[in-house]
């Protein structure tokens, strides 16, 4: 039953920072310099930095140096493998609830009014 | 630009590890006592209880305690709610890169065949 699954760890556990989760907000409205990302964020280079590789790690972002600066992107595939799972369990519990709600609507079939 | 969400950090956290993924997996296919939650795993019940607790900390998993029986169901839409924040991310990202294509598209337009 347990299906170990590295890559959902690594982005999971990325996206539980809010932190990490405001970098990949950032990122998916376009690319950015570690220094772009930095900007609006208190704190000092290295730790955004730490971040950064948080996000490498789990395939979220990628990132290019080019001469002095480096660019990060995000990359919608590893972002669209977490949604699945989250949508393919959601869609599993509110069918069987669905089931539930109509088993007990036949198991209270509406008031007999011949009586 | 830091949007500080409790309620997501807590999600996520508790979707980083493998083995509440196994229990919310479990729980989306149907409520389910402690027991028969712990049955497929290899971990002692103090172990499933400790990993419950941050399941139901998180809100995606509630349980009830009826006699001796606690039995456990999944939220459905706190599982949609972190569905949710990736969806908006990866429709961003992905919606930068059409745009990104078709400005390329446009910068190098089909091969004239008039020459």
């Amino acid at each position: 039953m347990l299906q170990y699954s590295p890559s959902l760890d690594l982005a999971f556990t990325a996206l539980a920072d809010p932190t990490r989760r405001a970098m990949v907000e950032r990122l998916s409205s376009g690319a950015a310099s570690v220094s772009e990302l930095a900007a609006p964020l208190a704190m000092s280079m290295s730790a955004v930095v730490q971040h950064l590789k948080v996000l490498e790690a789990s395939g979220l972002v990628v990132s290019q140096k080019t001469g002095r600066v480096r660019t990060c992107r995000v990359q919608p595939e590893a972002l669209s493998a977490a949604e699945r799972w989250l949508n393919d369990r959601r869609r599993s519990a509110e069918h069987r609830l669905d089931r539930l709600g109509a088993l007990l609507g036949a198991a209270a079939p509406e008031q007999d009014t011949t009586t």
